[in-house]
This record gives C-alpha cells, structure tokens and sequence, in this order.
C-alpha cells in the first residue's frame, strides 16, 4: 500500500483518555509529530499523561491548547464533541486538519462539518478499538494495531485532509475502511452499542436476584465473566453514546427483542428442534469469527 | 479441611467429554482409583480417550460398563440422565455411588432418586466448570481446579455417599457447596442459563443484520468477541438444558426483557441520569467480580 508520508509539526489532542493518549503514543513514537499538546479539564489526568510521556505539555485551556495546531485530534465523550469544535473553531490556523473518534458518526459529522473555518478541515473518524479501562493510564502505543478504523468523509471532506488522516492511522497498525456515517453508525449499534446494553441489563438482571437473597454472583464462572466484562466499561460514556445513536440502537434493541420473545416462546413450547435451530445458527457465526 | 481419604476400585464415566473426561484425569494422576471404563455411544470419542490415556478401556454398552463398578459418573447431556440411570440401575452392584454433573438439579434427581436400587446411591452434582469446547480430547485435568462444585443432597442422599463425593471433588480442586436442587436451578438460570440464551440471541440478531447486506461482522472487535464466546457452546447440550430448567429460565428471562424494556425507554426518552444510573449499577456489580 502507498501511503502518503505525513508530518505534523504540532498536534493537538483533546481528551487524553484511553484513545487519545493512544494515538499520542503511537504519533510521538513513530516520529510523525514534533510535538502534542494534551488538552483537558482534569489536571491531574493530563499531568499523568505528561509524566508517562504521553504528551509534551498539557493546558486545560481549549483555545490556547489548539493555537498553531496541524492536526487537532478530538477523543471526547460523542455529546461533548460539538461543543468542544465550537469552542475551538475560531483559533484553528489556515490548514488544520480537525479529526475525532467519536463511536457515533451521522449526528457528529453533520453538527461540526459546518463548524469549520475557511481553510480548515474536518474528518470524521472512528477507531473501532478500545479495552475497558480508561484514562491516560491504561493507553499504549500498540492498541489500534490490527484493528479497523472507520472514516466517514462527506461532501464536504477536503480529499487532501482525508488522505493524511487514513495515513495517521495507518502508521498506527489500523486497517482504514471509509463508509458514509449512516452505515457506520447502524454497524457499531449492532456490533457494540447493543452488546454493551444487553451486558448491562444481564449483571443488573442478575444483581436484583442477588438482592432477593439468593447468593448467585459468588457461582459465576468463565463463561459470565466474559459475557460481560464489557459492563465495566464508562457508564458516562456508553450512556452520551446511547442517546447519540439513538434512532440505530432502538432498532437493533427491537430486533434483538423480538428474537429473544421467540426463543422464550419455543422454551415455552419445549420445541427442540426450534431452539437447536437458533443456537446451532449462532454458533455457526460465532465460529466464523477470527479470535 | 479434614476431607475423607477415598479410593474406588473400579469407576465408570458415562460420557467422556470434557467434564467426563477431565474428572476421569483426575481421578487417575491422584490415584483415586485403579481402573476407569468410558462408556459412550461414539466409539470415535472412546478411542481417542483411550489413546489420549484419560480412560483404561470402553464400551458402547452401558450394562457392561458399569457392571462391578464402585463408582459411576454419569455426564451426558440432561434430557439424557434419567435415561442412562434407567439402563444402568439393575446392573449396579450394593454399595456402588451413583452421581452426575448435570447442570440442572430439581428435575434430574427427582427422577434418578426413585430409580436407585436398594443399596445404591445417588448425589446429585453439578461442577460449574467449562470451556466452550467439547469432546474428550478438550479434557483437562485442572478443569475443576478452584471452581465450585454443587451437590444438591435430598432427604433420601445417602451421608457416607455424599461425603465421598465430596471428597473426590476436593481431590479435583473444587470448592464444594451443598445446597438444594431448587436454588440450584435458580442460580444457575440466572448466572449460566440465561447468559447463554442471550448470547445466542445476540449473535443471531447481527447475523440477521449481516444477511440484509450490512458488511457488520468484519468490524466486531474485541468487546464482542468476548460477550459472545459462549455462543460457540454445544446448541445440542444448550437445548436440552433450556428445557430441563425451563421454569426457573423463563423466570429469569422474563426479569431480563423487563429492565431491556426499561433501558429502552430511558434511551427514547434520552433521560441521561436514569441511563447512567443503570449502568453504573452493572460496572459496580460486574467490577466486585474476581477475574
């Protein structure tokens, strides 16, 4: 693959979590920047990532931090998005590129592509990746290596700004795939935001049984703790992105509710042959999975 | 613990998969017996048991496989039990211990209790151990080692029957917890049974949007991978166990769809705090989990 080459003199990150501090690694690591600036509101996660190099200076100061800026890189929680362009759109310099990694896209895409100064350019993107630990902390250089990465250019995507941005993230190890936000947004509310809901709803379900007395949680084995390790993951941020992709995730949860009326209506029914059907098709796509 | 020192002449395992199989291990790297016969309906899976040195001999043939035993194991598939016992009962000899690993209870010792002949007994088991794997060549002799074993006694369950059933799970590892059939079948509903329905459910519901020519499986990383590993489980052993807990699994169903509804209409209503709340709940309940 020809990739173009890429250098940033200065990048600015925004939101220095588990994705930010992420690509901070992965940027200053591979030499494709001078220099990044984290920005945040916490001071005490900023001076963690600046500690552990993950960045070279860090201001709580949005506009102070993208002043000058190539490259603004946006790891915020999806409602927080547009508010944080908006404050950042009048100093962005002639030039920069302005990118995120925002789980949702449609809403995103369609509030800050207008946002943008002359000159300035937006990409949206998602690095579909991710662990359930948060913060600057639990960031390393390695995370988005073999993993997809979505962008969702539109009409307005400068194609210049487009290729640097799948260059970013192809240094990074990433495997870029560009589809418009309306696709992403329906395939990440079937192959994540719903998983995630059902996670959450299964430990509830299984804490009210708790709390009528009956001690199941201290029986969980192997198989529960897979199933729903990824209800450890951010309840702020999986709530922001819930109500962000809302109009995809209503639909997959209806599906994903219709097919679990009728296998406990064959349960019901005692129907061997319906439930062995459903589970062997299950299995079927699940085996298909690379591990 | 002071536990029983045991030692059985001869052992018959009646399905060697990975439950039979592991226990058969065991039994034989501790010197809890001199001779272990697998029986099964397969000779394919016997004979690779055999060669693997996890069993000394099989047949297909139940009468003779348990016949002279000192201790039977039965671990087939629940709708399966009853019948086994019903073959094997007039071939056991006086003081032959008869116990399963059914991960159902209430059912499966109401109907094996009666059948159990004067001087035979019966302990009901269930070790909550399991891979998704299946098979005797996916046994492993430290399966059971730090899992919880379940023995669902009655009024009927012979003491020094029980207590050597014990002991031979603390031979395995396990740690050994006494309670009755009923709050088994609840427990595990709520903690295995449920879990793997909605599993399957899930996978089905992205395969369904995968079929309406969304490319979405290409993207499932690692989240979903872990959430739904247990949707490559045996749909045959699944099935059956759907239906033998039926009552207890419905219920648990039924808890489930109603908090899934619930989270649903927080979602439409985009109410945040009712969201967050409900999440935070999981990640507290699923965090206190040891891995």
């Amino acid at each position: 693959m020809n990739t173009e080459r890429i250098h940033f003199r200065k990048v600015s990150v925004i939101g220095v979590g588990l994705i930010g501090g992420s690509l901070a690694i992965v940027l200053k690591e591979k030499g494709l920047c001078d220099t990044v600036v984290g920005v945040g509101r916490g001071t005490e996660n900023l001076r963690t990532a600046e500690r552990l190099g993950i960045i070279d200076t860090y201001t709580t100061d949005i506009a102070e931090g993208v002043r000058d800026s190539d490259l603004v890189f946006i790891s915020v929680p999806v409602l927080s998005i547009a508010k944080v362009v908006k404050e950042a759109a009048p100093h962005l310099k002639k030039g920069c590129i302005v990118t995120d990694a925002g789980s949702v896209k449609g809403g995103v895409v369609a509030e800050v592509d207008p946002l943008m100064p002359e000159g300035v350019f937006f990409v949206g993107g998602h690095p579909i990746a991710g662990t359930e630990h948060s913060g600057a902390s639990a960031a390393f250089g390695t995370l988005f290596n073999g993993r997809k990465c979505i962008l969702t250019p539109t009409g307005d995507t400068d194609p210049g700004a487009l290729r640097k941005v799948k260059a970013m993230w192809e240094a990074a190890g990433s495997e870029v795939v560009v589809m418009d936000p309306c696709t992403h947004d329906i395939t990440v509310a079937a192959i994540s935001h719903l998983p995630h809901v059902v996670a959450y709803t299964l430990v509830n379900t299984v804490a009210d049984i708790e709390e009528m007395n009956h001690d199941v949680l201290a029986y969980s084995a192997g198989g529960f703790k897979d199933f729903t390790r990824i209800a450890s993951s951010s309840p702020e941020m999986w709530r922001d992105i819930c109500v962000v992709n809302k109009y995809a995730l209503l639909e997959v949860i209806e599906d994903f509710q219709n097919r679990l009326g009728r296998i406990r209506e064959h349960i019901e029914k005692e129907d061997l042959d319906e439930i062995q059907r459903e589970f062997e098709r299950a299995k079927k796509v699940r085996d298909s999975l690379k591990e």
